[in-house]
């Protein structure tokens, strides 16, 4: 059994998802492994990860609007204001979604189903460089 | 230190909450291993897991409606309606659960809690087959 | 490689987050591995885990009454209250939240980020003693 870690950095513009599946995927290839593990790990509280559909664009829209929507950038909903009337929900967003992946590889490939992406969720309103610890085991 | 991989299929029907433990738990019986970690990976953005209560089959029925109220199957609030007003609300609910979950395994068993079990939720009106990538290693 | 699984308890008392780390990250230390992955597994249903920023304490705050204002402890909402008005919807909250997380661990320290802790949140109004099973793996 052999491991492997690494990190990469996503860069992000705003409120949204971006698709991060092909740098992850690119260093799991080259680790060279069949059969194993991988842990995508998110070293942030106002970004997230989610696995979503990559056929319709439409869908990572509207996600991100549902989000905006049930937790408003509200400041008089929140205590914590002095990092800006955005960090407090981006939190909250980033706990109804989630800070960590683990997905199965198999023959070779992630198990991704045909339509699953793996998406950094940004939830604050400034770009931002998200960075991913990833970690890799199996033979 | 060993690993093991496998699919396997549940069957839904129609939005709810299915268990799943029976199976999962039979394939690590299987394996053999005393100490490990399983995980569990569904692969599809449109149902989820989520670890719930299975002593009072009342709390699934209550979840399930939870969802519904709070991502409602109405088509004017999404731009993605092509495959029907229950897919978008149906990406939705599933990033607010879980996509993927991993257990540990202590004295040959899956440490889960005393009333928990390991569920499908289905968030699409339709009845489908979804499919899960396990992985287990260990020893 | 290497494998270590241990149990450990967190008092909570009421609703609300708390912080974890401390206990954990000291387990893993006695582990005394270089790199590897870290699994933290909840083993009950009206309580969860995630991960929140650790610099402001009003963000926990800020996270509760999120929450509890999502998911209110009205028992005219819910079949399931033979266990209290606050337990259906602690099972809601938890489902929305985490169950398990998995860390990597790098040179020696879980790869959290500079203000990520690891939080148990209670979601039920009595106090409660929380059971965590940890697994660690690496070398």
């Amino acid at each position: 059994m052999k491991q492997f870690a690494h990190r990469i950095d996503v860069r992000t513009d705003g409120k949204g998802l971006y698709d991060a599946t092909r740098p992850i995927a690119a260093w799991v290839r080259q680790c060279g492994l069949q059969t194993g593990l991988l842990t995508v790990f998110l070293q942030h509280t106002s970004a997230s990860l989610t696995i979503q559909e990559n056929a319709d664009p439409d869908v990572i829209l509207d996600m991100a609007d549902f989000f905006q929507k049930l937790v408003p950038d509200n400041p008089r909903l929140y205590r914590h204001t002095i990092e800006g009337p955005d960090d407090m929900p981006a939190h909250i967003r980033a706990a109804l979604t989630m800070t960590q992946l683990s997905i199965p590889l198999m023959q070779g490939e992630l198990a991704l189903g045909t339509w699953q992406g793996i998406y950094v969720f940004e939830h604050r309103a400034a770009a931002h460089r998200r960075s991913i610890a990833l970690h890799l085991l199996g033979e």
